[in-house]
């Protein structure tokens, strides 16, 4: 049990490694301002330590600039990760970042609500905004009242 | 999967295509200044990638001004886009335009929940006010408090 | 479909049509300042363009001065609406205007849910106070708050 | 139908009729502040118009001072309304009256819960205090957070 | 039923009468602030007017600061209440001072909420800290909030 | 009854007893700000007194810095507690000595709450962030609001 | 508490004593087999040991022959239960007596559903058909599925 | 923990210890069939190993002869339970002998649901008929039928 | 309102119109009976009468024989049925019998729930098997215990 | 849209293709007669058609002989099917022929439920005993009364 997956030492790669492009729109109402979320209840992915599968639900709210997400290529992106292992906030992290890359929102949240793995439930949350960066206050805010309805 | 649907070749389109005209009615209270909400649980519309079918629920809220919606025709123009293939974002600014166009209100929101479509639910929510413009922040707040009653 | 029908055309008539009297009974406690809710679930009407019933729930809370609604009368009245046709926006105006007149009250806030109809689901709500008049602020925070139970 | 039943000609009697006394303990901890919540939701009485009964729930929440509600002597002061005919508002204005002589509380609010008659529900809740006397806006407070569980 | 019974005529020992103590345990992180909640759903008292059993719901929550609360010796003493006859006001009021007294906690709160006893539901409760001693304002604010789960 | 068991002479023990480390893993996103929640409802521990076993659920909110916690050393560390006994406000605040100085977060919210035990309910919960070190008021904005899904 | 009421020497009157007439209406459908369910929420009584008053819930199941219940009658004879003290067996045979004689059903069976005093909720419930009298069998079935709904 | 509890020593009195009296009161419906259901949720009795309170429901099915169950002096008899310590099977047992030797009823069923003690939810059930005596098949047929409403 | 509507004169049709193939897949366990059960909650089609879409589930319970059902065909037949017209008791069976002819399985059940249309909600179910065709018991025996939960 | 993938030509390889063994182990008690329950709620697997991740709940329900499953070998075997891509029908039939030839039950029920995919949610279900082989009314049975709960 001590001996160290060939994913755990690999770690640092989550900012490099290739993944799916996140494919996205031209926005055609960029002059106005409104609010996206996207839920993804069915994320899986392999736990670095044990290769076993990870599930979770993703949940990503934005508004956007000049370009909307394109979902098709958001689900691929997801499904991606399906047989790769990077720990939580990992994966979490990067998906936020590849978001920001490809969509430039005004500004993002994400939610990575783990299933139970050894007993524990994780949950990863972020907030970035083009003017603050990372805003932990509104993370926290988002967070407390950003139930995923479970039966949706 | 990668071949292009005319639909998709055609979002520019949403700002101009022609719809059924949402019809008013004089407000005979125009003197008062009072709420309206109009939730639409059975809209159904085309998706752009797969010519497949989309459903979801759209809620408005306004403050009416000199006119109020015609709900027959406001029902006519969500049937129309039955057989027409927006994206999600795109339909529901569209709606926003049409009905500010239309009815001219004080101010309005409006939100737009997709079900699940390839493993993703996504909701679009945008607020406007004729002295504010847009405005992400009631937007926000609208969103979060704004259950749309499953069973209604 | 686009025949006018005789209700329609007579949108106007919505603010002197002759209704039943609501009867108010005098404020023993006039002197005392105190809330009074009434809810009356089972108003129906007739909808305007089609000729068919509509349903819904009538709310009112209002703070009384000299006077204080005769329940009876006000049952009465609403009844009467049973075999006329107003919109929905004509005729809670219409209801607000009446209780304003014949209560006094020093502040009133209405709210009609309507069912389903053609599938969708109105609701129209304002609040009136002696001072100010119309307060659209305080009607959309009562109506966020303000849930009628379905169950009563 | 119009013949005035003899409670209804006696609305006036409600500031001076003679009911049994709430009987008062002395509060042992005067000394102290806190809160005292009461909710007897078996409250009948007569109906003036129709003199056919009326259910209900009452809700008391006071601060005492030197006296506290002595609890059995409530229950006998309720079930004297058994039969006699007061409108809602009143009688929930003299229990108020009532309370504050006997009990001679910092504040108190009381919320009277009618149920369905001839189709209305109603309710009548006024907030009270030794400084202030009547405050609406404590009453509006506490009565959209004030729900009596139903359950209870 | 106008008979005094003894334990209605003893009310002001309810300050001076020997109870257990509740025992306390030092509190081996004095210098670090925390909270504690205990809630007790099995509390049962005597009526002191009828002789008979009261149940009901004690809640506590608390600051610690050099010493915690031994739970054990908090039910024995709680138990203690079994056979001895107190108003709610006035068990409620004994067990916070004691606990005060015991536990010199930085501030503490209760809520007794007692079962149906001959149609009435009385729930008292109470803030206290070390620098404000009792806070009406925060007592509320915690009562309304302050749901105690049925289920647990 | 009144003899001391082993483990509850020896509670100050709970600062320096030898516990397994918590692991931790390089933050990748320690340029990035966000959350880690991770709730572990399998929590079980000897009751000091009784020496039976005691059950509960423990949450932890956090904002990682250079370091998140490895959740297999989390959950070893968590079932190194099943047969020692200490109280629940000491492990509750060993648990939380212990991520800090292993994970030296940005701040850090706990709440252990544990099993009906001889008829209570207790709930201890804390908040520390690496400024302010220890603050009250967080932590009972966070209990109030943080409920632990029950059914997760 | 040894005294006996007036009420509770009467019992034996709980067949003879005069109350109000239950109407009937000829069944325009005798020929065709049907149910009828009356359901009576705001039944109250004077307890024969107490003076005090009882709340409950009346639920009538029958197969009309000749005659249908005329429910404005039906409700003033519950209302004559008012004032008069009787068991809750007692009146709840008596009830049924009554219904048989003046409806003559083909089949009855009746739930009285009282609330808690003194802490017990007791149900009484009676099956009884023209061929068969009373069948204890079919009591129990329908006591087990018949829910009466609380919130009706 | 070994030593016996003078209670744990004397469960053989179970049969003989004197209890109040349960008092009944003549059927004067004693030649119809129907059925008496009495719930008491706020049993509560004396756990003979640890001398501590145990808390429960008890629920009486039954079908009167000549007698039916006088229900004050069924409360005080359950209250007399209050302070003696007998385990549950045999005070389930005892109730139910001694209410079949009062009021001779033509069959009985008991059952007695105790709150978890020690982590263990426990349930006592038995029924027993003049004609048969015991009957366990009807005693699990009634038990998994049921249930009683936590929250009447 | 009398208009006969193109669609309305078309009903005949029902049996003849073309439309989409019902792939089907060896059933490579055709040695082996099992079930199958598709739930569709997204049907959609035009209403005869108005032009108008309806919305509804479709509920198919089955057993294979030699093929089963290809799902992606069996949407694009469900989504064949959104424009164009026929009764709920014509297109319920129209789908019946081609999964009859196209599966040609040992049995099979249909269920089609309908949303509100006019205030009225409308469900048409049917059963059929090889040997026994239609039978009515088993399609009103899967219809009372084949709750489609709405949340799906 | 037509081209057939790799997968799905290969269908008929489900009964052949090499998988993980199900391990087992000795049942102690295999001379008496029980129950054993199984519900895996995160498998997932291809789908045959779209080469994309279908995700659902695996339920197994047997009355052990000599042997009982191993689970953290049948956790592997559902693993396995991660990245492979059966029919529905096909994978159900096949873990069911896999766990009856590994574990040689008295009897086994299976129950696969399908999140939804394009739409339809699916839903495979087979009983199988060692005396009967298939049977599919005690499919249909277990079928109807076997929910799985949503959040297990």
């Amino acid at each position: 049990m001590k001996k160290i997956s060939s994913y755990e030492r690999k770690q640092e790669y989550v900012r490099t490694i290739k993944l799916p492009e996140i494919g996205t729109i031209k926005n055609e109402y960029s002059d106005k301002k409104y609010l996206v979320e996207c839920i993804f209840p069915e994320f899986t992915t392999i736990c670095p330590k044990t290769h076993l599968p990870d599930f979770g639900s993703i949940r990503i709210l934005y508004e956007p600039d000049k370009k909307i997400i394109e979902l098709k290529s958001l689900k691929l992106y997801f499904v991606a990760f399906r047989n790769i292992g990077f720990f939580h906030e990992n994966f979490t992290n990067r998906i936020m970042e590849d978001i920001i890359k490809a969509v430039e929102p005004c500004w993002i949240y994400i939610e990575a609500k783990l299933n139970n793995r050894g007993g524990i439930y994780t949950t990863v949350s972020r907030f970035w905004s083009r003017e603050e960066k990372d805003n932990i206050e509104k993370a926290i805010k988002l967070f407390e009242g950003g139930n995923i309805p479970p039966q949706r």
